[in-house]
């Protein structure tokens, strides 16, 4: 830490927010109890989780450690929109030139190369690894405003990270959930889960267009505004509704728009995928050293 | 605006957090657009108001204007625990000798001195004014977490700016209250109101002991973890409602412990009155100029 405080960046993807460390030297571990802090939208800086971003050798190649944990201080495996932010606040502190046109981040899910797809307001393209869609429905009870609840199937989905995707039907019926709280699973798996509400996926119309729109609900966290994985994972189960639906997907979530492309190989299903969107920096913050030793006590 | 960008504090009393903006020589007024980027919790900094200090002249004396709008772009009046926020910052920045023991504060209501009660973790003291319990009482419709609502009698109290004070009963019925929404009133006030919900108040031992637990909900804002006008509103219609009750108050509000005192004249009522709670500043912040110029547009 520098003598003047913490030094971070507010940053977000697509609504998905973050602080984020550069920490190329790895002097800064986190703890828990000051990421809990900082994520704290009142008495804190306010996000989703933490990202400490740690100089690392990425499969032979320089790149970069995703040290990222979620708001209530448990270690997160990957996060798409994370990922993009990521990149581009290596850029911003011009620790990573863009012209490479690639950074290599290695995420507690394995590698994730990230594509600088666009200049001016940044676009990046993650490669996401393969989708395993499961075969097996979940039972998904789904709450509105008004207190009615439905069970509906849903479909589990694995993106390095686990997903429930549930198709609650046409018109308002998505924006009518109530995501205080998560949906009730059954069976309910014993590490928890994302949950990826989609509207109008029955509509072939829906299909055809490889148009969708979500709401999610991140395990540890709560409704956020977007979720990098839950747009893989809902793009891969609307894809497996149906033979011959597109490769590429737009998703808009509350907080914009991403698009997924998705490869599949005969026999083998979602054999990689991609996520793409773009990222911004907010702030450069220094967060008070007294502050700091409060909340890590 | 400096070249890098904007420099601000994020500093929070009790939970209720501000961006700050220091602007004593009124170079840079707030635009509404900017303050609500601002204080979106996803893809701004995250605030329920910007307030932007500029040096005037304070009765005769050399003091601070306080430019307080709320995050959805309206002007605001006072605020007990802004007011506070804001002397510990110029504080902070050195702008201010805490050892003068005053800072001179004009809001939109009037004149606020601002005590500073003890060194340390800092605590201040604010002078709020006289405060007026309305005679007349508002029927306010109060929803629970499972769907069932209530009538119960509001009072109206004025401290620079409008409240209404609801007592909601004893035990958990103050944690069980939905606050998502702003709860009816009748007659529905012209310009707004913020209501503050109490726990316990017919008991005879909370009025006796000066002890108050509080939820607000604020106008332009919503639910918050403090506000300080509403803990003096809440502790005035307490008083108001035996003789011979405490001049000292204190009420915790979800974002922790305020202290209220009250002053009273016969015949005249509460003539005036002071709020005293912490401050803190978390980080100090340069918000980037592209994405100013972005959600100025």
């Amino acid at each position: 830490m520098r003598p003047d405080g913490l030094h971070v960046l507010k940053a977000h993807g697509t609504g998905n927010d973050f602080v984020v460390l550069l920490d190329p030297d790895d002097t800064y571990p986190l703890d828990p109890a000051v990421v809990v802090a900082l994520c704290d939208r009142r008495s804190g800086l306010g996000a989703d989780g933490v990202i400490r971003v740690v100089a690392a050798d990425v499969e032979g190649t320089d790149g970069w450690f995703m040290d990222h944990v979620n708001a209530d201080g448990g270690p997160a495996l990957m996060c798409g929109n994370g990922v993009r932010v990521l990149a581009h606040s290596l850029i911003d502190a011009g620790l990573v030139d863009p012209a490479a046109g690639e950074v290599a981040v290695l995420s507690r899910s394995g590698p994730r190369p990230v594509r600088t797809v666009a200049a001016g307001y940044p676009v990046y393209g993650v490669e996401m690894g393969p989708v395993r869609v499961a075969e097996d429905i979940v039972a998904v009870t789904v709450t509105s405003g008004d207190g009615s609840s439905r069970r509906l199937p849903g479909v589990g989905v694995d993106v390095g990270n686990p997903h429930v995707v549930v198709d609650v039907g046409p018109g308002a019926a998505l924006s009518q959930v109530d995501l205080a709280r998560r949906p009730g699973l059954e069976p309910e798996p014993v590490d928890g889960t994302n949950v990826e509400l989609v509207g109008d996926l029955a509509q072939g119309e829906t299909l055809a267009s490889g148009q969708l729109r979500m709401r999610v609900h991140e395990r540890g966290v709560g409704e956020t505004q977007s979720c990098g994985t839950g747009a893989v994972a809902a793009a891969a189960a609307a894809a497996s509704r149906r033979a011959g639906s597109p490769a590429q997907w737009t998703v808009d979530v509350p907080g914009g728009r991403l698009r997924v492309l998705l490869r599949r190989r005969e026999g083998q299903g979602i054999v990689s995928s991609e996520l793409s969107g773009p990222a911004e920096v907010v702030a450069r913050a220094v967060v008070d050293r007294g502050w700091l030793e409060r909340v890590s006590r």
